[in-house]
């Protein structure tokens, strides 16, 4: 065991591991009673995000309770257009919307890139959580791949097909380009103030991946994620392009340590796409709805086919809000005291 | 050129033609003003769904005004689920919603196996439809697969997750299986409906397989669409497993003559995958937002990706709403045209 928990680092810095790390994308919120007082008490989830105090809270709230192996900040992707000018706000039941979107080259008059500066709370956020963290777990920031950032930008909202945001692409190239120039840009400092107010790594969320097509992802997407992981450095980095399967050959050569997997992404071609990455992932959060003991097989099943080495524990997708905490744990648990087994034998 | 216009049909079977064939997903409606005038008046979607008269002049519209080669009856893959017991509702901006859902054992009690005598609606549509196009261009029966009816039943609603149609999959299955093998028997009577009123071709469309992981895919959705193949037969059938890019190997083995891709499949890696089948897509919806000349060039470059054998052009998903008739006219044409061309230089 560690005296300071570094599994997840060491994994991602290529180092033998007495056991696969573990942590939970969405662990910080959603299923936990303790995170939705905290919640409740705040009166908003933008709130929540802007109060270092809460953030910090809600952030080290899954380390005491489920034993995850990494804290993620608790904030949102959407700091970053705010920041550079587009305000959103987040709706019960809908999601994000934002009152003016990204029509025409006139709207970006209004947008300035970002500076870490102007996103103070969050890295005030980052630095109260390491000090209440004390070494126990490492601290992962993140932010939104520059498409993803986009579709909403354009979008204005949430969408099944993000149609407006993808026209765009395909009617005025260069005023995207641009937009996704400022995002990355931005998104660049934004990360670099995370390293700097102390995350250990960063993990860039790709969440609408899915819906471009081989070739627009590789010029409207992966160019601009291959950009953040060439200038922020220093820390391991992780790119979860969410749906992008058709991008994975791809990843292998992009400047990243880890690739998160969707839980529809066959993990043993994963592996041969991507021989040099970690990969992080991938049960479905759905799996966590069985009973325990079909939590148990299911985790098993997965750290199989990953394999010991080069992998972080996790689901393919948030967890979702309904999931019980003590299948949560089971998963966790059966990660830790599986893969600690079987190194043993060997 | 046909005097009565067979290039689909014989595409599906094996035959040589003289051009690639076309025809769009959601082609019936959606895009023509023509197709709106006739909603307006009927007030609603399952009016127009539910009188024969209505749903033949919205099907035949798109051969008269786009060209295409072949008609799809104008219909919703839910009137299945409504034969059998479970009554919906569509909503203007929200789409459909069953006031009851499917929760327990309890709930299948009110549910029959559908036969196609309850959906006669459909069966005259169909008949009055192939008396109208007078064998112009051939007529196309479809269904929704069990599994997609399955999440709507489960669900009560379209969802971005379906988490509550997936958690039963892993906390009853043998109810999810229940369902399911009553879905698959309505469905095979409701399509064979189909074939005896006229239609000369089905597809099936798998619209939600992308939220499966690939061993829940072969289990839960697979393993039904191949007996609807096995048992609909005497007509070409076309599946179209939105999202399911990693069950495109499976798919070669069932016994359907075509399989649909999306836009972000690679054409060329779902050749290798699929070397038995025909090819249906697979242009970006939104690359018909593009000008005239990007939309002539990005077709061409798919023709040309796909080959002159075994392909009919299409997009990768339904047509979106906003989309203007002389780009979609610009499509069908190129395809017709260049594909023509290709032929007649060898």
């Amino acid at each position: 065991m560690y005296p300071a928990n570094t599994v997840v680092t060491d994994v991602l810095l290529g180092k033998r591991t007495s056991r696969t790390p573990v942590w939970l994308m969405r662990q910080a919120g959603r299923v936990l009673s303790e995170y939705r007082k905290v919640r409740e008490d705040a009166g908003s989830f933008k709130k929540m995000v802007t109060t270092p105090e809460l953030a910090c809270e809600v952030t080290i709230q899954p380390v005491d309770i489920l034993g995850v192996d990494a804290a993620i900040i608790f904030s949102d992707i959407l700091v970053v257009p705010e920041a550079m000018g587009l305000r959103y706000e987040m709706e019960e039941n809908r999601g994000p919307v934002f009152p003016r979107r990204i029509d025409s080259a006139n709207d970006l008059r209004d947008l300035h890139i970002a500076q870490a500066e102007e996103l103070s709370y969050v890295m005030d956020a980052i630095a109260l959580t390491k000090r209440e963290l004390n070494g126990r777990v490492p601290l992962i920031g993140f932010a939104g791949a520059p498409w993803t950032i986009f579709a909403y930008m354009v979008e204005g909202s949430g969408s099944k097909t993000f149609s407006r945001a993808r026209r765009m692409l395909y009617r005025e190239p260069e005023l995207a380009h641009h937009l996704l120039d400022m995002i990355t840009a931005s998104t660049v400092n934004y990360l670099k103030g995370q390293v700097k107010a102390g995350a250990d790594l960063i993990q860039i969320f790709d969440s609408w991946a899915g819906v471009l097509g081989p070739d627009q992802y590789d010029e409207f997407s992966l160019k601009y994620i291959r950009r953040i992981c060439d200038e922020v450095t220093g820390v391991p980095r992780i790119v979860f392009p969410k749906g992008a399967f058709f991008a994975r050959r791809g990843l292998n050569d992009v400047n990243c340590e880890a690739v998160g997997l969707d839980w529809n992404m066959d993990i043993r071609e994963s592996r041969q796409l991507m021989p040099d990455k970690v990969l992080q992932g991938n049960l479905d959060p759905c799996a966590l709805y069985a009973t325990r003991d079909d939590i148990r097989k299911a985790t098993i099943k997965m750290l199989e086919a990953f394999g010991p080495d080069k992998h972080i524990a996790n689901l393919g997708h948030g967890l979702y809000p309904d999931t019980e905490v003590d299948s949560v744990r089971c998963f966790v648990d059966t990660v830790k005291e599986y893969s600690e087994k079987v190194r043993g034998r060997k």
